[in-house]
Parts: C-alpha cells; structure tokens; sequence
C-alpha cells in the first residue's frame, strides 16, 4: 500500500490513511473533542463552556485557480473557504493567518495583489489578521487558518428522521462555469458574466451559519463546498439517516445555460462544487424560527426534502425514488 | 516595485510590503493584539485573561529538508517548529492542525511515515492533532498551525538595559552539519552522527519555555530558528536596546568540528540556523528564580551578555567591542 503514489489512492482515500494512524490519545477526551473528524472543522471546548473552532485549508494556484481567475480573487477565496466552513458550524470567525509559499520567479505584484484580497475579505468578514509564515515553493501556496467562536456548535451528525432538509441557495452556476472555463462552451455576455463570477468571487455566509446556529433549531449543518450531491451524502452518512430530495435547488442562471446546451440543469447543480452554501437538516417544529433567523440576515431556507430512517440520498418526483450518486470533485486523482 | 520578482526582494522584504497593506483596523484593538508582527506567533486574549496564542510555519520539502532527511523527520520539525515558538512566547502547545501539499506522484508511504513523525512529535509535546486539509501541490508541502495556552506571554519587545542575557543551549552544530551535508566536509563518524542529528532530528524545549515564561524573571524571548546572530539583532531592535556578548555559546560538538577544517567555531555559531534554543533577557534581581526553573526542566541557562542602552550588537572581549553582523538564514534569496 505505502509503494502506491498518492495519486492512485486519492485524496479521501490518503485522508483515511491518515486518521488510521492516529492514537486516539491524541484528540483529547471526547469531551475536549466536540468535532471530532470528519467534520469540516476542529473545535475545542474553552473554559466557560464556548467552544474555539479551527478550519485551515490551502489554495494551490495550479489545481485551485479557474483559468483568468485574478490574484486579488485567490487572496479573497482562501478567507472565504476557512470563514464558510467556521459559519456552518455556528462559529463566528474572528482571526485569520497564512503560510504562504512563494516561487522566487514569481512577480512580487500578484503576491501583493492576493494578500489585498485576502485582506479585504478579512474585513467584510469582522476577521483580524494575524499574519503568518512565507516561504519559498514551486508553486503560489496559500494554507489559510481562521478561528472562530461559537456558544452552540452545529456537528455534521445530528440529523434524525422526522427532520427538514434545507438549503441557503441555489446551485449549478459553478459546474456552468467550469462548462465554459474548461470545455469551451458559450453563453450570452450577461449570463456568462454571472456564472463566471461565481467561481471568481464566491462569498461566504458567515452571519447566516452564525444566525441559524444561534436558534438551536438546526441538527446537522455542512458547507456545500464539495458539491451538492456529496454534502448531501456525507451529512446523511455521518447522521446515519436516508434523505429524499423532492426537489433540486437549480439557480435560474445555471437552468438558462443548461437549456442552451441542452444538459441536465440538475447534474450542474448536483455534480458541481465550490458553491459556498450550506446544507442543513432542522427540527421541524423549530423551521419557523430558523427561517425567521435567515430572513432577518437577509436570506431565505430553501427546504428541498427530508431525513427518513435508513440510508442513501434519493430524488423522489412523489412516486418514485431514484439515487443520488455521491460523486463530487477530489483532489488527487489520477484519471 | 510590483513588477519585481518575489526573489528580488527576499523573504523579509516581502513581509514588511505585505505588513505595509495591512490596515491597522484588521488586527484588532492594540488590547486585543499581544504579540504584534514581527513577534514569533500571533495572540488573542480570552476571556478571563489567559491568552490564546497561535503559529503556522510552512516546511516544504525541497527548500526545508537537508538531504538525507527522512520524511518521518520532517514530519516532526514540522511540529517543532510551531510548538519552539509558542513555547519562546510562554505558551503551552494545545493542538495542531496542518494543510498538507502532495504531488499526485508522490509515494504514499512517504506521505504516510511524514504523519507518523508529525503525530509522534504531537504526542511528545502533548498536543492534540486535529487533522486538515489535503490537496495537491507539486512540493510536498506542510503547512503546521499550533494554538496553545499562556496565563503570561514573552514578547521580543521586553528586554531593558540592566537584564542580563542569557540562551538555553549551545550553538554551531546545524551550521557544522550543513557543512557536512552541502560542502561535503569531513568528520569521524560520531562526530558526524552527532552533527547530522541537529538537523535531522531538532526539539523543541516546550517545557522550558513554559516554565521560564512563569517566573516572570523573563522581559523578552525569541527562538533560534533563524540563527544566533539573526535572533539577538531582531530581539535588540525590537527592543530598542544594544546587546554585548561576552560569550559565544559554542557547542563542543561544533568546536572539535570547526578544529578539524580550521574554520572559526564562532562564525559556526552565530551564523547558522535552525536551532530550537530561546535568546532570553532576564531581570538580573530574577535570575536565579528563572536558573532554577530551568534546572527544574533538566536545563540550565548559560549567561551570555548583558542589555545596555543604545543600539546593535556587539561582541566584548573585556576591553575591544566588535559588532556581530545581522546575517541569517533568508528563503527568497536570489543569489
């Protein structure tokens, strides 16, 4: 196994290998451990009873950066991953640091121009900037780590049946965009400006993760980051809960572009990934005061299903169920 | 100044352009902000008064590891090298977090012994791993994110004319070593073990830190890593102090080295890198309190100066005074 390239077994596959070695010593007592992996972030229990939560992710230009995506726009991205997956777990994120790794050929302008996105991002999102580390690699390398705090943490796990599966937005204008980025497709000046600035500027819903954490009424909560159709999976394998899907949240511009080319609007919307939404299960009884919460920040739950006791993710169009397959965009691949 | 290479303007230059963009609203109030940049990590005070404090320093393999290192050393430095300067900083490490770069063709069972050497460095230092992110770099890049405790922390900024000077540990074996390993120098084979091993295998000195930093003897702190010479002129500037040697701490190890090849075993000293020793100033009245602490710890602290009035650094053999050179380790060095 260990004379295997790291390509061949995948970057989830490596995560495992990673976390079967780990002693169990080394994560502090359950108690001490309130998201435990694979959770999208860490968290530790302070004094008090608040919980400090830890996100670090990196941004590697060459497999991370969209063709014509601008140095300012990698700099706001690699706040905006950390600060999304703070949000869904109900932390506010208050501070953010980098190592950054710099090739010495590299022009020192778009170094600059990244950490003014970086920063700006800092500030639309209350988060101070502490700095870091920079070092010298082959390629643009931005490790962000962001902490927040939370009094009420929202694991990956709490689904139970009987609850309301919902959304913050709608999907599939990433999965165009790459369509276009990639393949080369085309769409009208007004639309592929839209779809294009979803994978340049992506935002994160931090006062909204906060917001709904803050009402008790959610159960379970992740980013979509990884794509729709694998969110779903993975909230559903961690709960250990079957969801069924009534209904695909597909943005109106991703249906415009898939009717152009004649695809399915729902598989952009499904197989996509980057979109920065989350995927919640709430306690019906408690929907209307998590709907009120996201309408007071100026946002609205889209409910697309609910969680039944079994396994798997399935559309049901009222009759018949059909599966949801768990793919989603992996690091590390080899084709 | 934008159209310069990142390598034109080096390591350090780059960070203060970076600090220059930095809007003084993105670090907090002054309160909130205990270890200001250019100190060694980066602090948040909580609630109750104790501080949190945090450090994220990026080893990439082919600018960090000297040949011959294995990846499970790597893998430990990688912890090291965050938890050395919590500690210099007075903080007890708590966990650690990393986001890992791996090329797709990478062996997976180097990846995999650089996990077991960073969790075996965790558990060393008692520190919590609470895993990261995976993604796909053409390095093998590890970027380490330790926070930890402090009821009190040291800054650089501390030290006042009348403190003594003192360092954990004797210095000049990593520079012998990298003679060894880049200018392919000679030395008997214990010898040469014991060389090597300073750069293969360094530690932190966690409790040490810790302890010292308790006494509150401590009025400024620093570790090694960038080098003796490099470490004494950032703690004197950030200080707005003058330091005077009286000793160079030259490890025997680098002393029977420097013999052999009729090399100056101070300059061995003074201007290598990567070695995991505080560079403390002490309240004179406090010394034996902080001598004790450490003696409690299996150290003991080797006086080596004292804090005067004025600026620099310079070494005093009782009657001549000469300035030691700020020289260092720097990454983005064009040559």
């Amino acid at each position: 196994m260990d004379r295997l390239r790291a390509g061949d077994i995948g970057e989830r596959g490596l995560i495992e290998l990673i976390w079967g070695l780990v002693d169990r010593q080394l994560l502090g007592e359950p108690a001490e451990n309130p998201l435990p992996h694979p959770d999208d972030a860490s968290a530790l229990l302070l004094p008090g009873g608040r919980f400090l939560v830890l996100k670090t992710d990196m941004f590697v230009r060459r497999t991370d950066a969209p063709r014509g995506m601008r140095h300012y726009q990698m700099g706001r991205k690699s706040v905006v991953m950390c600060a999304s997956d703070l949000a869904a777990k109900g932390a506010k994120p208050h501070a953010f640091m980098h190592s950054m790794g710099v090739p010495p050929s590299y022009p020192s302008g778009g170094v600059l121009d990244l950490v003014r996105g970086l920063l700006s991002a800092c500030k639309e999102y209350g988060v101070a900037f502490l700095g870091g580390d920079l070092g010298e690699s082959k390629d643009l390398v931005v490790a962000g780590f962001m902490v927040g705090f939370a009094d009420r943490i929202v694991r990956r796990s709490g689904a139970s049946p009987g609850d309301l599966l919902a959304v913050t937005g709608h999907f599939g204008e990433t999965a165009s965009a790459l369509e276009i980025l990639l393949k080369g497709r085309s769409a009208p000046p007004p639309l592929r400006r839209r779809l294009l600035r979803s994978v340049y500027q992506p935002r994160a819903r931090v006062d909204l993760g906060v917001a709904l954490a803050g009402t008790g009424a959610v159960t379970s909560s992740m980013d979509s980051s990884d794509g729709l159709a694998f969110t779903l999976h993975e909230l559903a394998r961690s709960s250990g809960v079957r969801f069924v899907i009534y209904k695909v949240p597909v943005s109106r511009a991703a249906e415009e572009f898939a009717s152009i080319h004649g695809i399915p609007a729902e598989e952009l919307a499904l197989y996509g990934g980057e979109e920065y939404e989350f995927v919640l299960t709430i306690k019906p009884e408690a929907y209307d005061r998590a709907q009120a919460a996201a309408e007071r920040c100026g946002n609205s739950l889209l409910p697309i299903g609910r969680v039944e006791e079994g396994r798997g993710v399935f559309l049901s169009d009222g009759t018949l169920e059909r599966p949801i397959e768990a793919k989603g965009w992996e690091h590390l691949s080899c084709p």
